[in-house]
């Protein structure tokens, strides 16, 4: 078996919808120049606040990819 | 450009439906005798357990807001 | 008043659909040979990518359990 | 059920005489003030050292409370 | 020398006295099913309050134990 | 000698200037509504950026202080 | 595709040898009574001293299983 | 409103004067490959000794930033 | 005003009797060796297990202290 | 002395062999498209069980670089 | 290569003045009794507040050092 | 049973060949000058990173030790 390299990129996605469109949005939007993506671990879960109610949540990721075009599995 | 102050405040939200909703109700209650409410940050998320299933989410919070009347924004 | 124990066990929910449903297929599973279930803590929040979208939710959790047959409540 | 919404405040009491005495005054203090206190944290626990012997002991915590007139029981 | 392996459970113990009766009420119960205790780490201290006064510690806890006969110390 | 009890309180300080003028501005702006402002401990330090250059220092703080009008030291 | 539920146990291996060879050990031991282990974590690592060398190098490992037969692939 | 999504880039900055120009000095070193900067938080400070004097500060930030070429505001 | 240094040296007490009594003497033999012991913090809880009781409570404390001959209050 | 401003990126290097070999593994990765490194920091160390034995070796690492072309030394 | 071995001595400095003075009476006082300073952490910063103005900075150090007499660089 | 007391001390280890290598030349280097030494704990590895490879291991420990001259076992 190879042994593989994961790199890890730290994106913050933000939605109006819920904190699952945040990560969904961030995980869309590196995917649009990263290929390859594997995993994701939330780091810190924010929002902002408007009028006194949740006008956005906001998600911090962390995403491993892999540059190799087939197969690692985590 | 003047320098401002936010303050702090944390409260725990608690929600049958789900952790956005028990974040929205803390941001809620937390209206009703704060105003100028900026962003908040999660901090803990819990819940209770009843017959098996969840009962309630609860989710603990930092909440910034500021005195100020108009235009602070972060 | 009688002093109570509770033990914690940790467990990984997955889920396609969300963090709750995540949350909530632990609780369930764990019901299933635990009894007198009372509280979780969400201690981690990760997921699979797979072909640039969120495949799985996983969600880890500890959650505080006793033994005993009745009315503790936490 | 009705959503609960508990405040935190975050408080150090000191004592001559123990740890648990420390967390008492604390929260008698805050039980001055604030009603319905519900359930306390520790966050750090120091103390002042005079002439080699501890002068005091110093706990600080977090205190949640609720507005609510009755029943919230976590 | 041999090999030793300790098994770790997390164990929540509660006392209307104080933080040290909550631990060795824990370890108690801990040690009727559990044989051959060897250590345990404290990771979190709350309580609860009534009427403006501490009703109950309770101390989280791991400990450490191990399966072995005889002779295994840390 | 008598038991003291502080409180704590959560502020984020702004500045153009430093890091030392948004803790001072902090700290100032406390002691407008705070009377025996005590002591304070830096838990965050961020900023925002504009143009390419660091447009403010945030500097967050937690402020211990007393309700006693004489004498309490830290 | 069904929803996963792992589960965690936390364990600490004993080596004379080196912290992988504890580690082999701790999961070799959980193999013993659990199956379907699936990974492992890192948490602490300790060793002890004798005579002023390694005596022992101790690991403490998250170790994540599941109960299903097949296929569960993380 | 569209849905936001930053980067976050972490890199350490050193300067012989203070931790502000470190600071400072990371800020404008990445502003010139990385355009609409937003905010940055600082994650470690270090520094170097030499003959008994600090010699460089040295300070960690992570540095968030966006490809949108207006308007984002956090 | 001097400017002050502090020192700080990390110690574990243990006592049969009380997480108070372990600080104690752990206060105690340090300030066998050291002079003017200032302050301690808490930053670990643990304790040995016999039979399936408590026998010993090790605590871990921080110990500030000042070489200056007098008058240093934190 | 001129200015340096170091980058960090975070990488997961694996290997059946040890941890030691994983983090070789990454760093010789990382060097193939990054110039300059300097040093590295272990994260997190996590592995694969199969079979009831290690199969992987996983190491999460952060590598410090510069983009300067000679002498910058940490 | 020789294998260098660092000690870590941990000191709280304090200044009037600034953050950056604080550190630098520590690294002062240090370097009266201890050779070889080689670096510097940051791992806290508080202060003293009176009037309602900061009276103190305080900033807590670990110092690495090395006894080798030359050329250890980290 | 005696009370005793540990001190605590921390060092970094280097070496050119493995983890437990740098491990185990700083516990030999403490007990050159520290007698009875009695465990170690891990709190940080890194490493330099020579032409794209691993040059030194670096591990920092705590190391805890006592005084009395006989059978503190831990």
């Amino acid at each position: 078996m190879t042994a593989h390299v994961y790199k890890i990129t730290e994106v913050v996605g933000s939605s109006t919808i819920s904190m699952e469109d945040a990560i969904k949005t961030a995980v869309h939007e590196a995917s649009q120049t990263l290929r390859h993506l594997r995993w994701f671990e939330v780091t810190e879960t924010r929002g902002h606040i408007n009028e006194g109610v949740v006008a956005h949540w906001q998600v911090t990721l962390k995403i491993g990819f892999t540059m190799e075009p087939e197969g690692a599995n985590k």
